[in-house]
């Protein structure tokens, strides 16, 4: 089977496969990967092991000896704990340089997983096989890394992983919330790359229930697609891959300060994305329609106005010592139209004016 | 000042100057690279950071708000805890992504600043001022690492310095055995070298003592220049890299057998170095005078016996379980003359015949 996609990197070409029940094919597509390698650790957690694990593992298994690792499920798995034990157990099972590790699941274990192969002997192969819509984002681009108690996603690396396995029927069982926080990722790719794209997503989709459907695969691609070529252009994170932030200044500190769990993190980007436009707007970059794009917004279920309970002082620090700020200034991406991004610092006060609905 | 050498890597060209007492210059020499950053951070250890802190310290500050962290003395510190604290340390200092770490010291506190920097935010620039004889050799070449209490150097990434600075006036107050730990690496870039490398160390040096004069910073110079052609080659380890292994496959068996502290990591590596000799010879691929090459190495004061108290059957266990071998079989470099050195992997008999002197 020919990849959806293949994407360039650093580490040379990598292909992404998506379609409906492709996990039972995982070891047949990826052969040509796993040929010469000594042994395959498939990294998930309790509760996406729980539905799929077996079924990977006997995917994998006439091609590599199969290890597995289960993590407990949900973002505090992303701490130094989990890091140090799962490096022990691959040292224990005899992981060496030629294994390669299989992250199955969401974001986290995407996360955990590939930073433990970027760090295991100064560097392992992986594989991301995300189960969950918002992974459809994080499992594509290299970004790995663990969460810090003084800050999520502090301590990581740039590690490339060498196919994205992406099976549309592991995303049925996930509750509307996931879906709707994914889904808020496809938002954002559609406004930073072009009005069509935005067109589409709003005809498409009037409501979660609608990406429940054989459509999920081609919006899915496009939405990959976009994320792949702002980070083939910038895979470091210097330039244009800035772009992927949109709504993620504001998102970021929403879910900080709401406390990690009190909104899904989509949910906080849309809230995010809805600002930017205000922000925008305040700085007569753009004259965007915010109610009519909230509107649609709403309709899908997100909570538009959720931050507005929270204590604006505290968003603005937060935003202060996001890892994109420099020197105490806030920089955020601003969208003076659909496709046209921008980065900028903007002045304090204009974000406390647009908070305040000033 | 020029640069007394310039390395090519894939984050770019890097500078490297060796020289009496530029620690104190720094700020001056690393101006360009300092420039538009926000913040340093000086990682060092209890003992370099008593003797050479507040001078370095001193050095940057014209340029940068300079910020400090002092850790323990000795490999022990290259854990997770003190990682965990490093990192914990930076982001209360409020260290960004323009922020930049130099670590001031021997090659633990160069791993563990090097890996910290490669992973913190997913990677800010470092510096290198190694203070040690053998940290000549781990400083250039960018691998990064901690242990793990089942393996040394288990855990770590390659991350390039954006420099190194070599005072060769911090190596004076050196302990003999220190320098005899570090001229085994510039005895070995010697013989996987050239021949001429050989015989003017054989000349120059007949006791540690002769190391401890101006004639060091030329022999520092040769030696990172044989480092730094290998590396430039082969960056990741894939291929001519793992030349820089010879005597490292016997060596790191021996200190992990011995205890870490038993034996320098030098005196281990030369009697590795022996040891390669005598398999390259037991596989009819060289002729080596071992007794004559010994007799040498002898009269520097390396314990060239110190592996015959220690369980074959343990070394060779542990030789199995290196980052290098796969599949449970012993890679090692081999040497069939100066200057051509070759990777094999060894049958366990061999090994073991050679290792009971058979």
């Amino acid at each position: 089977m020919e990849p959806t996609l293949t994407i360039r990197s650093s580490s040379g070409e990598y292909p992404i496969w998506v379609g409906a029940n492709i996990r039972k094919q995982a070891g047949m597509l990826l052969k040509d990967i796993l040929s010469g390698k000594s042994k395959v650790l498939i990294v998930t957690d309790r509760k996406v092991g729980s539905a799929y694990l077996t079924e990977v593992s006997e995917a994998f298994a006439p091609f590599l000896p199969v290890e597995t690792a289960v993590l407990p499920a949900g973002e505090e798995t992303k701490s130094f704990t989990q890091y140090e034990n799962l490096l022990t157990k691959a040292l224990e099972k005899g992981l060496d340089r030629q294994s390669i590790i299989v992250a199955l699941g969401g974001g986290v274990i995407g996360d955990i997983a590939g930073f433990m192969a970027a760090t295991y002997m100064r560097g392992i192969p992986f594989i991301q096989m995300p189960t969950t819509l918002l992974a459809h984002d994080s499992s594509v681009g290299g970004k790995t890394g663990i969460n810090h108690p003084l800050g999520k996603n502090m301590v990581g690396a740039f590690h490339q992983p060498k196919a994205v396995l992406y099976d549309t029927n592991t995303l049925l069982t996930l509750p509307d919330e996931e879906w709707r926080s994914g889904f808020a990722e496809m938002i954002k790719h559609a406004y930073i790359s072009n009005q069509e794209f935005v067109e589409l997503l709003k005809k498409k989709v009037q409501s979660i229930s609608d990406l429940k459907s054989d459509q999920i695969k081609d919006l899915l691609t496009r939405s990959i697609q976009v994320k792949a070529d702002i980070v083939q252009d910038d895979e470091k994170e210097s330039g244009v891959r800035g772009y992927l932030n949109f709504g993620h200044t504001l998102g970021h500190a929403i879910e900080k300060n709401i406390g990690y769990g009190g909104l899904t993190h989509g949910e906080a980007v849309v809230i995010g994305i809805l600002f930017s436009m205000k922000v925008s707007n305040a700085l007569q970059l753009s004259a965007w329609d915010v109610e009519s794009e909230e509107k649609w917004l709403k309709e899908l279920g997100y909570p538009v106005n959720k931050h507005k309970d929270l204590s604006h002082k505290e968003l603005i620090e937060t935003m202060k010592k996001d890892k994109k700020s420099s020197k105490g200034q806030i920089r955020m991406v601003l969208l003076p139209e659909t496709g046209k991004p921008m980065i900028a610092a903007v002045e304090e006060k204009v974000i406390q004016n647009v908070l305040a609905d000033k």
